[in-house]
């Protein structure tokens, strides 16, 4: 699958917290900065994620900010 | 300010690409790996964005997707 | 590839109308529905867009509101 | 009332499953496709919101994304 | 309509500013304080906005950050 | 910091609900219009967000929808 979002960046499981309907999952990427997901907790079942796994971080170019100091 | 976004990543404009209202700015993060943001062209502006300025890309968590191979 | 997003709707590409930086997409979903999406330019570009072209629309959940009559 | 997201679509309400501040609705589609939206309990309840109920999916066009196989 | 979005803000149409795909629109809220927003322009056509315009902002609860100085 | 996101509103905390990964916090604006805002737990934690606290909302132009009656 070729997907329309421009931002992949791959990391792998660091931490997971489910909630009753969402779940919030800690990514690490290389060089070690991390990414915090918010997605339903269905899908984390459904992607089988676990601490360790290889995943990618999908990100839609309008859902960056950017911020200057 | 602090703002309740959880990921916020340090990186440098490397590309502006202008629209009539919306512009497409890429961010090269350290180690190479890149991040292309959509904000107002009136943003870019006011940010004075221009090649090689630092910036911090700013994403809400229920905005990160997972993948997985 | 696998992803978290739980909506992905298969149909056809039936207009594309191209911004400077932005693309609106219309799709055709089987039995007639219709759904725009709006991506960055080079996303299309990069997926080869182009009337009549198999796709599927990506939604994540938290970004599908409901409403009632 | 006329919204300017350009994505609405009628189903009726398949399944819900509430957590304690976010609700997880399946909306059936005429033709069998289901989509899940992520809405605030509080919505869920305000909507009245029950298995079988008429229901709008509305989405906005930068919300949707596209991808190719 | 009767929508999820726990967001409604009255105001009115205060700018218009079009691009080929989007349109820009400034809203002026009661007491003065703007919003801004961005649409397709096919929808800020469809809604006829124009400068004294009543309208209502939308915005979903989980697009809504929060910053403390 | 200076942020892309073109909406930022003043207001204080009238309410928080903690779920066990997200939190809702209704915020009220000068003039007593509220806004409800969708953010991790940690977020509300790591702000330090309280009944009464100054906080701004902030929200990116594209996440605001306008509607006409």
């Amino acid at each position: 699958m070729k997907i329309s979002a421009r931002n992949v960046l791959k990391g792998k499981v660091k931490a997971i917290v489910h909630g009753e309907v969402n779940s919030e999952i800690t990514i690490e990427l290389p060089g070690g900065a991390e990414l915090v997901s918010m997605i339903t907790r269905a899908s984390a079942d459904h992607l089988a994620l676990k601490k360790g796994r290889k995943v990618m971080a999908v990100i839609k170019a309008s859902n960056v900010m950017l911020a200057t100091e």
